[in-house]
Parts: structure tokens; sequence; C-alpha cells
């Protein structure tokens, strides 16, 4: 049933039927993510409505009270979209006015299905980038509790992927949790792009009703409306690809600890392990413990890599003004925000048994990293940097190097002696408070 | 149910929860698409056991009439992976092993869960390339039968999207028939790294049994071996990848056919259109005929080209050997498969009930088109090129210009009057000829 | 001449001629970009230096002095990187030792050079991304003031590419005005991102040298610290592609004028027209005035918006620590900064040359375009919407559909009555001030 | 100086200026690789316009001669594109025309400059693949005679990058051939789609001229036509990013064997080495030996892995007909394809000169890398195969594991005792020789 159709007549039932699974296709199931949104729309898209006249007290009160019991179900979960319904939009419409009549179709009144979706989309983004930066918190905390923990546990640091210099768990875990802190930047723009009032826009050249735009977004606690009604149908497809991109951002960091949490727990580094029951045993070699949940953490946070590409190249080079190929962008955006929290949810769990070898360096193979060390004591010792460099460079070559220092005494801000945990904390907290 | 976990304790089913819905995400979904494979390929290696000594004739007469009722089930669509089996491979064996005890266990002797999902999904690939060589075969042939019944009904040429020269809707279909056809090179390159056995590759280091491997290649009918062991393994992802890039390629056509489609049926063009029952109605605005499937056609093409990039970034930068995040090839490729499958079949629909406009060019507006025309007139009749190009340009300016040509008279190879269509057959023909 | 490198026999000329190529391919030139910023940051380093008393009060000041010169050389556009010289800090250093011996290679203490190409790159960034705010403004402004002056100049409005409502070439210009507000978002976040101070971060572990950190942050004119070293390390190529990403960003907000225009001045539209010296003939069509700005702006924006998946693709899957595959981030970046920078340059001069064509709507071809008026008309008049929209339905089907409007009456906030263009303008003036 | 510019007066030199370094841009640099093919082009198209009667024997002759001339000059390097002068298809055309007047305008008589420049590309594009695949062939040698010569040399085998099983470098070196022969799939396929004469097609729309377009398929070489002069058009972007599909195949060969050899040159792994001359220092650690090349030919590869997908985003979306974005396709392209064979070049140097660790598996450490050949021993000895992997599964968790194996038998096709290669070779062989 679609509200909608002109009144043609079905030639073909076959190709009826295909053309309706073609046009349709998953996008009931991504619907059912806007349900709250749409109902909440709806009730301060209707307050606006009575409050210019368009709509009775009365019409109002019986619209929200019925809105507001389908929003119930939708938080019980018990809400659906039924066969033969086409969208979220129109299934609620059906179910107003099967309570309340002709009543119930005046939701629609100066709304179009476009500025209706583009506000769904746009509080349901809104909703789930806080949703993330919650889950982001604690994994951050984590990070930063386990570089405390490990902070004198010394660790080889490569450059080109070769021994290079003493690094420590210290700087290793608070890197991360630092880096989760910059890749708020990019959820904090998405979240102000997205955190604007699109309704009003109609079909995305406004409307002859005289619609009060500025109260529907304090209704809706905007901070501010997409003005110019068809730069807001342009934010359809631009929201959800600058959502993708910090996404991306910020699947880019677990990429790279999954990458070197892979690379650490190989037999040949091994200076992590997990207990046996958060790895992965080999049908046919029984001494395996694979470390499929961090290779699935960066196969899921590259496949999100993968979208803001994948956004552009839906949503490119068509002109302005809607078109239907923007329906794609939800089965796009959503399993990718469900997959990344998913990831920081098990990334927490993961970090909470990490298991962190001891004693590292004191391995003979690890001599070299000392060597900048070496050539530091003979620099302060009064020999010219370059001097002191070739020296140890002999040393190297001729496998007389020795070092008896074996630790490192750095103090700098940011340095293994000095971690600045407290700073990165304060940069996190501060960013948090920007998303309102 | 795991068939080869290590057997340690559970610690906490929460945890274990999650660990398992993580990894196993919806992989049992796609899955389902290897079943048909999997027995297929279990029969052809019991049979190469067999002949190797490794199974009895007894065993593998009980293995092979078990794996034809599962194949039986699979193909009545009744086959299923119950809750708690891992795979479809898990599913299999415990199927098998039901009935016919530790004999079922068998099927899995001198074979790796990598090699199995390797092989599955050749087999998988090269069925589905076939099937939408078969599916892109009436569609090219609706277009070369169209070509060939509008071959006078002229229609503007545009370049730099500005009237250029006379076109027809002859060259137009047939310039779509012909792209289907060079399409298929890079799905013939696709089919042909899919046409190789990798089973007896293993865990992707090879077997201590004195495995068969010609064998196995000739009952599958591969048309040769991955030979190096390393090598087969190093073709997941990489067979996906190519697949991806010969879906891409042909929905890059449809892209552009559905791009052309909505320019033409907009108004202002007004070249084309369907039947109401094939458009869409809007929900305020009465006069719409929206082209919604060729938008759709459009976007979901446009999704199909993003996914060699998805699949580049998935499993790039990873050193040889098996990787867990190879799972997720599965939910990137396959889905894409069916949806390039569902846009050739609409398209077909949609192509069988277009309707062209008649006489486009007797619009004045049109008239510019012929300047190239009368330019050539000029020429014939002994005015230099540079001089007669200067006069049309002056008659256009002065808005003088005028022609009374309004035909063409192209006569080389593929042009207006000489369409070759019968030619762009013959290499349609040859090519899928290709395909074995 | 290379620095640093070990004194080993080169056996082949020839090998290590092709090796040179290879590794500094075209980094030379894009390393003098970075010429300044590598000069001021010495100076910083230095001064610091000083400081922690590392250096005398003299050897700062003869430092100074010098590279002041060499300053004064780059910025005269004078400073070039001699044959046979690595890169550009390699060519400071040389030339401050020509002059005052090896006071000079006292720069580099404290120093790595992954820490100076981070500083440098970081503070290119900045500066960069303020030019490009820079020259955004006026084309803003423009599209502001072109709004207003055709604020009564209406335009079909489309949906799904066909025929919808009014609109007008107030609501159009002013779209494109308010998207390049919100492209600010991303250049924000990225700006944020890039001033961070990576110095002392030595070769992403940190230093033994008791470098003051913050003095550096302040003399630098950074908001804070890179604290963490590897960290500061990781944000080489995240700096780089959260860039691209706001480049990506605005591109795209181009990418769509460019689109609409081309579509604009293709003669079955005929909205716009540019003079003759900004549009391009044709060498066989003495008609043509081919929009080539804006098909090539489309073009290089279109390259911008693939350069953020190149440098995932280029940076992801490495473990922590530099790697030399960061060097070719400059050679995808920086072009793309100059191309966007040009873009905008350019578009200024077009926009500043836009004819607009006047009384598009009289044209009778455009008279569906008011039947959601007709429809709220009868609405207004007391008839259901449904009824009112078979009504007018009908009349579109029977060709009797019939406006005397052919004008809109839309008053709320961002409509074709109501432009709001002095609160776009707010929206863009409060975010450029964030850019410190 | 432009053959084609309307005769607008110019308002405003800066203008003009802004615009042609628009318009223009690098372009002329990558017209130069054009040259040869254009001036070979023209040598055919002029050849045929004798035979048609369109030119005399004598014009015919006096062109040809000074083509030659021109193309002594391409070929010695001498030849360029004059300041003012746009594009190589101008100079050719002003260089001719001031040798032999009006005589040397005739070459584009029944041309376009679309169809010139789509069949230099196509000319160029199949001279570069078969460059290509000679440049692989070497390196396919070196390393099938690698694997040869270390086919008893064993290796860790590694699944989930956790110690799986043995391997050895000959089939490690094997692998990477095996690769690149079924690399040329892909290349095969560009070369097939660019195989194929546009010559003819126009401007996209064909000619009045009775071209004889077979005539040139012959002349210049061509397996077929582009018959359809519309899809002759459309071969543009769709044979760039074909051919940009098969560089990023074999590119993604590379950067694998990159990533391999950057792993086993790390400490840690040490499998191999390369002198000292062929890897790169430090500026501050005496002791490294940085694997910079291959760092780079990953990340160089990996800019080309990124190309498809750029293409994709600059050529999609796009109705039929020319556009100036094309312009860009060789701005993409032609960079890329000098950068895959700069990598094979200096990838030959480096396979050349390694180095590969002998006894590698006699380090205690492997041990575990033997129990799956543990476990066949068990069932060999007529335990079940569950029954043995748990009793060594147990033996490793008690660390009472042993193994006295410490070698391999494997016999199957393709396993470490053996390899196959002569069968790979023929593979190999047999592909090239379909590049005609």
């Amino acid at each position: 049933m679609k509200l909608w159709q002109n009144n043609t007549e079905k030639t073909n039932e076959t190709i009826q039927k295909m053309v309706e699974d073609f046009t349709i296709g998953e996008d009931k199931i991504w619907d059912l993510y806007l349900a709250e949104s749409d109902v909440i729309g709806s009730m301060s898209h209707t307050t606006m409505l009575k409050e210019i006249g368009l709509i009775s007290e009365n019409e109002l009160k019986a619209i929200k009270e019925n809105l507001n019991e389908i929003l119930d179900l939708i938080q019980k979960g018990e809400f659906k979209i039924d066969e033969g319904v086409e969208d979220v939009h129109s299934q609620i419409e059906i179910m107003l006015t099967e309570k309340i009549g002709d009543i119930g179709k005046k939701i629609h009144s100066g709304r179009s299905r476009n500025d209706q979706s583009l506000l769904d989309i746009k509080l349901f983004i809104k909703k789930e980038i806080k949703s993330i930066v919650e889950k982001t918190t604690p994994v951050f905390k984590e990070l930063l509790k386990l570089s405390e923990k490990h902070k004198t546990d010394l660790l080889p640091g490569y450059t080109h992927f070769q021994l290079a210099m003493p690094s420590s768990f210290g700087l290793w875990f608070g890197a991360y949790a630092e880096s989760l802190s910059d890749d708020l930047e990019l959820l904090l723009a998405a979240y102000n792009v997205a955190d604007k009032n699109p309704l009003g826009s109609g079909a995305g050249y406004g409307s002859s009703f005289p619609l009060d735009r500025e109260k529907t977004t304090n209704l809706l606690d905007f901070q501010t409306l997409n003005y110019n009604v068809v730069y807001a149908q342009m934010t359809r497809g631009k929201t959800e690809k600058i959502t993708a991109m910090a996404l991306a951002g910020m699947a880019s960091t677990l990429t790279k600890l999954a990458t070197d949490v892979c690379l650490y727990m190989n037999q040949n580094f091994g200076f992590i392990s997990f207990p046996d029951e958060l790895t992965t045993g080999s049908s046919i070699m029984p001494h395996k413990k694979n470390p499929d949940i961090f290779e699935l953490i960066r196969a899921k946070c590259n496949r999100i890599q993968a979208l803001p590409n994948e956004l552009t190249i839906l949503t490119n080079n068509l002109p302005s003004g809607y078109h239907r190929d923007m329906q794609l962008t939800k089965e796009c955006l959503f399993p990718a925000i469900i997959s990344l929290k998913n990831c920081l949810d098990i990334l927490l769990v993961m970090l909470d048994n990490i298991v962190v070898k001891k004693d590292i360096l004191k391995d003979e193979k690890y001599l070299n990293l000392f060597t900048v060390e070496e050539v530091n004591k003979l620099v302060l010792a009064g020999m010219p940097f370059r001097d002191a460099y070739m020296e140890i460079s002999k040393r190297v070559k001729n496998n007389t190097f020795e070092s008896n220092v074996l630790e490192v005494n750095h103090t700098h801000e940011g340095s293994i002696g000095n971690l600045c945990n407290d700073k990165i904390l304060e940069l996190f907290t501060d960013k948090i408070k920007r998303f309102k």
C-alpha cells in the first residue's frame, strides 16, 4: 500500500512485485532505526502547526497522545513496518489514522517526505554520534589506565619497521588514548553539520505554509537551522558523508591499534598476550592462539574506512535537488555506525584482559636500541655528534657495541619519563563538553 | 558448538557471547550461498582421497550418498546453519557425522578450512559470473533490437553537455550494447583468475598427505591449478577483488545508461518516457512521474563501483598468509553480485517498455546541430574549411543560420546510417564462448 | 650528498643512481613548499635550545641571523634545493654550515628528521587552510550578493531530475553560500588537528635532551602539543588525511555547483550563460560555447574528492612508528591544496560574469511547477488534501491544468520570499573567527 | 595560439591568462607522451583519406614525409609543444603547416580532436601495457630462479600472523611469480579493451565523410573497431579505468611482496637482508639499515591501487558524450604507468641482491611449526585425528612438545617438495603470447 500512488491500473502483477522489491529493497530494515526520530519530529512539527493556527489544540492533543503510544512501542522494540507499507513515515501515519482518523494525516501538512527523512536522519546521527562518544570514553580511560600501569615497561620502538629506540607500554597505550581524543574533532564537525534543523524545507523548495522554523529548531534542540531550503536538501548525503568521515577517522585509530596488536602477539615479537578464551584455535594446528578479534576489528574498521568513498561515489556528480539515489545512504551508513560501536565494545573487553610481557628489552637482540643513548653519552662527554655517530656505528658494525644503559632517562613532555596523561585526559574532557 | 575449539574453561558467558557475535557476525548468512559449492567440493575431494587410498570405496559411497542428500536439501532451499554451529563447513560435517558417524569426519582429511573456503568461493564466483553473463545476454539483445527499431529516430548529440551534432536512438541503444560486450573482458579476466583449483593448499602451506591435485582439478572442471600453495592462499581476497572490478565495470555501463535515462526523461529533454506503472508519483506533486527505478539502478551500481576499493582497503598491506580479515570479503562481494543481477533483471523490463519520442530534431531549438553539415556542404562546394567555419559561425551569431538538411547522411562503419549491429553481435557472441 | 649515509663503498654507480631516483622521486619539488616552515621551526627550536642551555646566546644569534637570510631568499622565491642534496632540511643545514661552520649543525640537536618533517607539514597545513578560508570568503560573499540580486528571478526546482516546484536564483546562489559555510566545519577540524606541536617527539620515541616542548609550542603559536611522542608520530599521515577530507568536503560543494552550471548552460535549459571569452568553442562546430571551466572545476574537485581514499590506502594497515611510505603524502596532498585554491579563484571570476536568464517560468512548459500551489489553494478553500491532489492530478492528466499563479508566496525562514542571507552570513562570520 | 577559437575580443588579459592556465594546466606535459601515437595515427588517417579520394597521392606523400620528420624528432626526444600552443595535436598541425602550407591542415579532415585523442590514448596504452609485460618478465623469471635456488630453505609459515606450519623460500618466491602470472589476466583485459580502433568516431557522432574505418583499423594494427561511434566516445575514461585496474592488480602483488620484505627484514624475523648500499641509514641511529626501497615500492604501488577509484570518481555519473573532465585522465593514469615500471625495474635489482638466511627453522622458537606433522604421524600410527590433535595440544600446553622432524615431506603439486615451477612458467608463457 502506497499512500500517494497514482491511480494507474496495474497491467502486470509480477512486474509490480519486481519494481516494489527493487525500489524498496532493504530500506524498511534501516527505516526502523529512524522510527523514534520520526515520531519526535512529528510531535515538534505538529506543535508548531498548532502555534501557527493550522491545527487545533484538540487535534494536537490527539496526535501527541497517539504518537506517544507509538513511541512507547518503538522503545519497547515492538514497532514494525507492516507488509505492503512502504516506509516508516507511512507506517506511523497509518497507525495514527487508524486511531484518530483524518486528523492523523495532518502530521504531513507543510511537510514533504524529503524534509521528514532529512530530519529523521539528522536526529538519528546526532544521537548516534553521542553514543559513539559515550562508548569511546571508557576505552580512552582504559588506555590511559594501562599507560600509567605500564609506564616503566619498556618496548622496542621501530621506525621503518626496524629496531630504532626504546619505547614503552606507557607511551604505546597513551598514544592510542591521545589518538582517540583527536578523533573527536571529526566527530564534532559531523555533529555540528548534523545539528541544524532541515524541517520546513519541504521537497527542497520550501512551502507556502507560514511555517515557524525557529520554533521547531528550538523544540528539537538544534543549534540552528539549515536556513536556505535548497541547501537543506543538499545536506542529504552530505551529512551522511561527513559522519562517515568521522567514523572513518576513529576506525583508522582502531585499525592501527589492531595492526600493532596482531604484530605484538606474533611469536617473533611476543610482547603481549590474551587469555585463551579471547583467542581462537585452529582446526589443524593445536598450538595456535589466533588474534581473530583484532583481525576482525581491523577488518571491520577497514570497511568503515572505505565508507566515505562509497558515499562520495553514491552522491557525486548529481545536480542539486533530491534524487532517489539518496535512499541508499542509510544502508551504507547505519551498519557502519553499529559496527564501530561493536568494535569499541569488544575492544574494551580485550584491553581489560591484555597481558603485557615484562623485561622485553633485556633480551640481547634489542641491544642496538640503545645506540642513540650511547652516541648522546659521547656527545655529552665532549665528542662532536658526527664523530660520536661514526664511533658507535663502527662498534655496531664490528659487533663490539655494548651498553650498560638499558634504561632511558627521557624527561620532556610526552616522553617515557613524563607521559603527560593528565594533560591528555584534559584535552579529551574538554572536547567531550563540546557535544551538546 | 565449535568443532575445533581448545578445551579452555569459559570464565564469563557474556564475554563469550560478545566474542561469538563479534567474530561470526553475519557470516552465516553469506555462508549459505556457499553450501552447494561446499558439498560439490567435498564430493570431489573424497573421490580423490579414495583414489590415493586414504578412504575406502565403501566410505566414499556412504559419504557421497549422504552429501547428495544434503545437496538436495540445499537445492530445495531447506538447508540451514543451526544455532551454535559456526559455519557452513561445520554444519555439513555435523549433518554427515550424525548419519554415518566418524566416517563423515574424513571429508576433512588433507584439507584445512582455508583451502575449503577458497574452493567454495571460487566455485561460487565461477557460477555467479556465468549467471551474470546469462542475464546480460537478453539485455544486450534488447538494446540491439531497440537500436535497429529506432535507427532512423534522431536525437541531439551533446558534447560538453552542449548541443553538438545529430545522433540517433539507433546509435544510443547500440552504444550500450557494445559497452556491455566490452564489459565481458573484465568478467572473463575474473573468471579466468577464479577458474584455478586451490584445493590441496591446506592452510596455505600444503599438506603431508599425498594429495592428487590434478585429479580434483579435473573432477571440479577447473582450467588448471593454483599451483603454488602459498599463492593459492594469496588468491583469497584477490579473486574477490578482481570479481568486484568486473562487476564494477558492468555497473559503470549501467550507471551511465541510467544517468542518460534520467536526463532524457526530464521535461526539458523529454526524449523518452515509460508507462505510469513503471514510474513513481509524488506525495505532494500530482504531475510527477519520477524515474525512481533508474535512479536506483544508478545508485546500486554506484555502490558496486565502490566495491573494488573497499576490498582493496580490506585486504591491503597485509603480509602473505591467511588473516581472519578475509572473512568479510563475503559480506562485501556477495550482496553486490545479487544487486547487479537485480539491476540487469529490472533493466530488461524497463527497456522492454521504453517509449521513444519521434521527430525530436524537428524542433527549431535543435537547428544548430546541423552547422557541421552546412560547413561540410560549403567545403564540398569548394570553400576552405576555416572560411566555411567562419561563415557558418557568423550566421549562428547573427541568428541567420538555416539548414534544410535536418537529416544526416553518415555511411561509415558505426555511424547513424551504418550501425554495424551485426558486427557488435558477433563480438558479443565470440566473447560469450570464452566462458567455459 | 647525504649528510647521514653509512660509509659503505658503492659497488655500482648505475644502481646508486636508480636507487636515488627511486627514493627521492619528486620529493624535492614538494619539499620546497616546506622551506619557510622549516626555517621558522628551526628558529623556534634553537631559541628553546638556548633557553635550556644547550647552545649559547652567541650561537643562537649567528643561527638566527643566517636563518633570516635564508628565509628572505625563500620569500623572494630564490631558494632552491641543490643537485645532490636530498631534502629541504639538508639544504638549509648545508647553507647554514657554509656560513657559520659547525654551529649550523646544532639546529639538529634534539631533533630527528621525523619530528622536523611533522612540524613543517603542520605549519604548512595551518597556513594553507587559512589561505583556503581566505579564498572562500569572497566566493561566499559573491554568492550571497548574487542571491540577493536575483531573489525574484524564478527557476524550475527539480526533484528526481523532474520538474517539481518553483525555485529561485535567490535560493540557488544562497544554497551554495550556505554550503561553503558548512564546509568550514571540516576545515576547522583539520585545522585543530594540525594545530598541535609535534616538535620534540624526535624519531617518534622522544629524546634524552631536556627539551622544553611547551616553549616551542608557544613560540610557534600552536594551541597545544601532541603530548605523547608516539602519538605525535602517528599524526603523520593522519593530519594529511583529515586535511584531505576537509578539502574534499569543499570540493564536493564546488562539484555540485559545476554540475548545476553545466546543466543550466545546456540549451535544453538555457538558464544561465557566460561571456564568450569565458567559454570555449569547438574545432568543428561553429555554434559551440562549451563550459570547459566548469567541467574542469568539476573534474579537479573530483580528483580532490578521491584524495582522502588515496591517503587511506597509502597509510593504512601500517603498524605504529614512522615508515618511509609517509614521504608520498606530500605529493598527494600538496597539489590538491593548490588545485582547490585555483578552483576558488577561477570560480570567483566566473560568478562575477554569470548572466541569469529572466522570466524563465513564463514558458508554458513549466506550468506544472505550480500544481502544488493549486492543490494548496483548493485545500485552503476547504477541500481535503487527498481530494485536492486527485483533482489537480486529473487536470494534469487531461492537459486541462491551468494556473494563474506563476509566482510564489513563501514566507518562512529560508524560503524564496525570506532567504535569510543575513543569518547565513552570520553563521559564516562566526565560523571564520574560530580559525586562530 | 588556439587554432579554433571564436573571434571574440578579449576584454581582460589577466582573466584570459587565468583561464588558459586553468584549462590547460599540466596537460601539455602529458600530451608529450602521446606525440608518437599522434603522428602514427595521422599517417594512417591520411593514407585512408587518400584511398577514399579525399586527398591526392602527392598531398599524402608530402604529409607523410613531413610527419616522418616530426616522428624522428619525437624519437630523438627533441619534440616539444611551443609556448602558446594548446596541445600536441595543434603543435603537429602547426609544424606541418609551416612546412607544407594548407595541405598540412588536411590531416584534420574527417576527424575531431575527440577521436584523435581517443586514438592516441589507445595506441599509447597498448604500447605501455606491452612495456609493462616486458618489464614483468625478468622479475617473474628472477622469482622463479630464486624459488628453485632456495627450495630447501625453510621459513616459518604464518596464518593469522601466528606461527603455523613450515613454509619455504621456494614457496615464497614462487608464490609471487605465480601471482604476477595471474596479474596478466587483467592486463590482457585492458589490452583487449584498448585494442579497438576509435578513429572515425569524430566528436562522438560520426562524420559525413565516407571514411573507411576498417582500413585504418588494419593500418594501425587494431584487433577490431569500436564500431558504434557513440560507444567509441564512451571508451574515453573507460579505457583508462580498466588500464588502471590492471595496474592496480599488479601493484597489489608488489605491495604484498614489499610488506613481506619489510617484515622479514625486521630484526625480530631477520629472514632476509640486502647489501648496505641498497638500504638506508638513519641520521641519528647508527645501527639502522632501513628498507626504504621496499617501503617506497609499497607506497607507490598503494597510490596505484588508489587510481581506479580516482578515475571512477572523475568519470562517473556523467551522461554520454565527451566532457572536458576527461582531459584529466591523462594526468591520473600516465604517472601511474611510469611509476609501476620504475617499481618493476628497482624490484629486479633488489631481488638480484637478496640474501636469504639459512637454517631459520633450527631455532627452537619455531618448534611449534611441526605440531601438524606430529599430529599426522600419530594419525598415520592409527590414532583418530581428534585424539591426536588433543594429545599434541596437551604437549604444547605443558611445554613438553618435541619434534625430531624439522623437515617436511610434502609431495603434492605446488608443495614444498614439488614446487611445479615449470608449470607456473608455462602458464606465464602462454599468457604472454596473448598480447599481440
